[in-house]
Order: structure tokens, then sequence, then C-alpha cells
């Protein structure tokens, strides 16, 4: 049987914002199913920081998006035709044939899953059960090495890592846990929802360093950077001996045509003993089955809040991302591809 | 019985680079010693670029030094007075109580030395023997955890830490060992006598990443950074993924009167996951019997070469630091009480 996908590429790299002219949908037709492949319809689609540096051509830890051809990322769907025993019809599973409804490939390529629980749709897989989750609990846990009793920075705090971090610091036993936000509505949020225990926003007339100082009057043990830039100079001076920031994204720069200098105070790494540490997630999947009991488990009592923002239809999905690189969403940003 | 002793005082803090003005020779008349004191003539005193640290009064991992009175640093020198059993009149000690001839005080604040292996003076606990030589140690191996096979990067090279750190690098199995320092001279001690496989002068008119990119094509794993700056934006461009640096000083910003904006390569620390870790020695204490015993070793197998710069007469400290400053010295800078 055939079957239509309509799938958003990439035609032109961006230099500084990205913009509609970028990208171009196209309807691809597939035909019968070779044998060992499946075709699944997506449910959701990811939308993630990150994928702004697969747009440009530069050495990356993942190559970048080629031009004129579909874009990749994490999606999850159903399966609904399909050649191999282990993926029976109907079988929900995660993937990274993203930015399209419609996918018909190798079923390696897929990755079944159990239906989500009671209270979630699948798009809790794309969030706080699946990469983003397992993000915030391998930079907090592994890379910033939190220990109970500590202080917890954590900017761009109402995004959809933001939200998870802060949530597993305080069941992992952090004495204070300060976010960032943009608006004030997110720094309500953060408090209010997501069990922060003091928030400000970053574009308030009053410098991050000031604000932190007085969300943190004793000094931070760990920061978890989302944004880079002035948050991480911030961060910088407000840090106890010892401390450690798990550099996680910086999305300030990412459209940014300019070389950003760095921190201006970088001589605290040596006088305060530091440790800085940059990861991307593709180096600790052998994380994730500890990630998906813990977390699961969290999940299933309750005890972390999953938000999400939700763009429907395939065909927004450029809109989505901009508007994700604009901080647009609380928690996870996500396109419900439902046809 | 009495001594009289020649002591530097601080009387100004430094703004940009020190002068003779900030500082005073005094002389003190001790009297003779109470119960549990000891008194001690020293042979060298210590001169290190951490010391400017301690000139201004900011936050800091140690108090900086109060006006008006004898500053203190490392220095070694031979008990010629004694109300204890535990050291007798002869026995070498260390101390911190430099930038003096002659000092008397409780006995608990000097420590038992061996004498000096044959081919050095006492001085080489000062050096490759003593905090210099601990510094290069911990730093390569526990903070930069550096591994056989890892291409290693130095800067300041020439310096008193940095000709330790390249012989223990090659004496620890690395690949390729790489250094920079400031003059034509030191660049080719570097190769010719501290083992280092390439090397180049940071202040030719090519710029330092350019240079090591040429030294180093397949990329860095390491960095013992000493100077900070430029150095570190280099070293970030080279490194390969999962690269470590050690951040033991920023000499370049010692004298500097304005913030210096930090690397504006900050993004490859996560895209690469690169980990920068600070210290200062003064936390690893605990690792100078593993460091005594197998750089005591080396020495005395002559695998590690042991150079200083050697300033005669207390009265002349205040210029050896300035030279240390000015990057006057190969090796460790001393001063030589000798009187």
């Amino acid at each position: 049987m055939t079957a239509t996908s309509t799938q958003i590429q990439l035609v032109n790299r961006p230099v500084g914002w990205p913009t509609a002219d970028d990208f171009r949908t196209v309807t691809v037709e597939y035909g019968d199913l070779a044998p060992g492949q499946v075709r699944v319809v997506n449910e959701f689609v990811s939308v993630d920081p990150y994928m702004r540096g697969r747009m440009i051509d530069t050495r990356s830890y993942i190559p970048p998006f080629a031009l004129d051809a579909t874009m990749t990322g994490g999606a999850v769907g159903r399966v609904v035709e399909t050649t191999v025993d282990e993926l029976p019809v109907g079988t929900l599973v995660s993937h990274q044939y993203g930015w399209r409804d419609v996918v018909q490939e190798d079923a390696d390529g897929f990755r079944a899953l159990p239906e989500p629980p009671a209270n979630a749709a699948s798009s809790v897989y794309l969030g706080v059960l699946g990469m983003t989750g397992l993000t915030a609990y391998v930079g907090l846990l592994t890379i910033a090495r939190m220990q109970p009793g500590d202080t917890v920075f954590i900017s761009g705090a109402a995004g959809a890592v933001g939200t998870a971090a802060g949530q597993i610091a305080q069941l992992k036993g952090a004495k204070r846990v300060i976010g960032s936000a943009g608006t004030p509505e997110k720094v309500a949020l953060l408090t209010e929802r997501y069990g922060y225990d003091a928030a400000f926003d970053y574009k308030d007339d009053r410098s991050i360093r000031e604000q932190l100082r007085d969300a943190a009057p004793d000094g931070i043990d760990v920061y978890f950077d989302n944004v880079g830039g002035e948050h991480l100079e911030a961060a910088l001076d407000s840090f106890n001996d010892g401390g450690r920031a798990a550099l996680c994204g910086a999305i300030a720069q990412y459209n940014s045509t300019t070389r950003t200098p760095g921190p201006s105070n970088m001589a605290n790494i040596i006088t305060r003993g530091l440790t800085l540490t940059g990861f991307t997630i593709g180096h600790y999947f052998d994380q994730a089955p500890a990630f998906r009991g813990e977390m699961g488990q969290w999940f299933a009592d309750g005890k972390v809040v999953h938000d999400e923002t939700v763009v429907d239809g395939i065909e927004n999905s450029v809109d989505a991302f901009l508007g994700l690189m604009r901080g647009e969403n609380v928690g996870k940003m996500v396109v419900r591809t439902g046809s």
C-alpha cells in the first residue's frame, strides 16, 4: 500500500535568526514496504534547541543537516504497516525520523516503547521520560555531581530540560534550587509549579549577577547552564569553592552572528577550584536504564510534573522551532502531527 | 642570643604592575628564643606568580598579605638555635616564612627535610621536589587526568611549573608534549632540555591559535594552563572530544587593570564534551607522599632536569619577583639569602 508523507527540508544554512525561507515543505510518496521495513505514523515530533547547531556546516558532535533533504530529530509514532515480527502493527515507537508525519524505513531505526502512563500522551517520551529528561538527569547528577545539601542554579529553567532538572534537584535533596527564565509568567511557574525555591527574570533591568546574588546569598554549588553568556559569568561570581557547572546549552548564542566573548571572571575557576564540564547527551546513553527506572517511578508516583507546549500540524513545525528559539514555550515544545 | 633579620613588607596594594615603591625593607631584631621556638637562617626563599594575587584585597583561597607586615611564602633554611628536640641545630627545614633571611617562630611552623640529593642545592625543595613540582604533578595527573597516549599542551612551559609538567608528561607516557614560551631562547630550551616534542613563541607574529594547530595537527587531549587569555582560547579550538584542561595560573591577567573577556569559543566546551578544572595546590597536599616518592626517584635517577634562576640577596627579593612577573626566569625563580 502506498502512503503520502509531509516532510520539512532545510534549503539554506541560516545566518543569524532562521526564517521560514530557510525551509520548505515537500510531499513524499512511499511505495509498498520492502522486506525489513516498517511504516510509522508519527504522533509527535520534537523541536529542540540543539537543532539550530545542525543547520550550519561546522565541526560538531553530530553532522549538519544536509541541504535539500528532510531534517531528522526525535519523534514518537505508531507502526501502521510492518514486515517484521518484532514491531507489529500498533506498536508505539521512538525514533529519529522527525520533521515528517509518516516514515517508512528499516525496522532497525525504531525502538518499541511501552504505552505511556495513564496521565500522559506519548509525547512524554520526547519530554520528561525521554531525551530531555535524560539530559537533565545526567547533567545534574553525573556531570555536575550534585550532592544532597547543594544549592543549585539552573538557567533557562522554564524550558524542557530546566523544568525537569529543577524537579530532579529537589527529589535528590538539594538545599535550595534557583531558576532563571525570560518572562514574569515563567518565573512564577518556576516556584509555583516546578518546585524552585527562588526564581528571577533574566530580562529584568537588574543584572543577572545581582539577581543571582540575592537569590543565593550563601552562594551556589552547582550550575546547570542552558543559556551561556552573562548567565555563566554570574554563576562564576556566585560559586562556592569546589563548585561544578554542567554546560548543556548556550541558547543566548545560537543565533548570534558575532563571536561572543566569554566570561570576564574566568580566574574564579582557579581561585575557587571550580569545574566546568560540557556534555551532549549522546555520550551518556549508558545511563538511560537507571534514568528510566528512577524517573519512571517518580512520574508514576506523581512526583514529577511534565508540561509541554503543543503546536498542531506537521506543516507548522518550522513555526514551532522558531517559537522555541524565541522562548515561547513552557516545558517541552512538540509538534502534534495528528492527521 | 639576639639576631637581626632583613624582611620585605608590602606597603601599598599595587594597581597594575607592582613597582618597588609598593614594598619596603625593614630590619627586625629578635631577642632570646621563647620556649618552643626555633631560629632559622634561610638559604633560599621563593617568589611565585600566585603572590601577585595576595597583594590585592579580594576574596580568594588565601588571605591577602597584610599591609605594613612582612610577606610570607615558601622558604628553606637551617635551624641555628633551638628549644625543641625535634628540630636540632643544623636541621634543614621548609616553611612559609619567606621574604626574610632570618626567622624565629614556634617550631610547629617548620617541617624537617632530608639533605638534598648530591646534585642539588636545598632550593630543589622549592622547585621540582617541592610545591612547584607537586603543582605540576597534581595538575597533570589528578586535575587533567592525563593518560598514556595523550597529546598534552602546556603554556608558560619554561617556567617552574611548566618545565616540571612537561617532563612528567613524558615520563607518564604522553604521545606528544607541546609547550609555549615567551622568548626564542626559552622555546629552544623546551625541546632541547625539557623533553618537549614541539614548542612555539607566543609573542610571535603568528597567532597562538595558528601555532598550536601547526604543533598539534591531530588536536590536543590535555591542556595545562599557566597563562590564561588567548592561550585558553587557542586550546579550546584545538581540543579533541573529551579533552581536559587544568587551569593553574593566568599570569597574562595578573597585572591587568581591566576585566579581560574570556574565550569567545566557550561553546566548544559543550560540543566537544570538554572539562575545565581550576585548582590551587593547597587542597591537594594529600598527594604529596605519592609525589615525593615518584618524583624523588625520577630525580635521583637523573630522569628529571631541575633548573632555576637565582637572584642573590634578600634585599633583591622584590626585583626577583618583578623579574618573574616579566618572565625573566627559566625554571624556578628563587632568592639566595646567603649572608
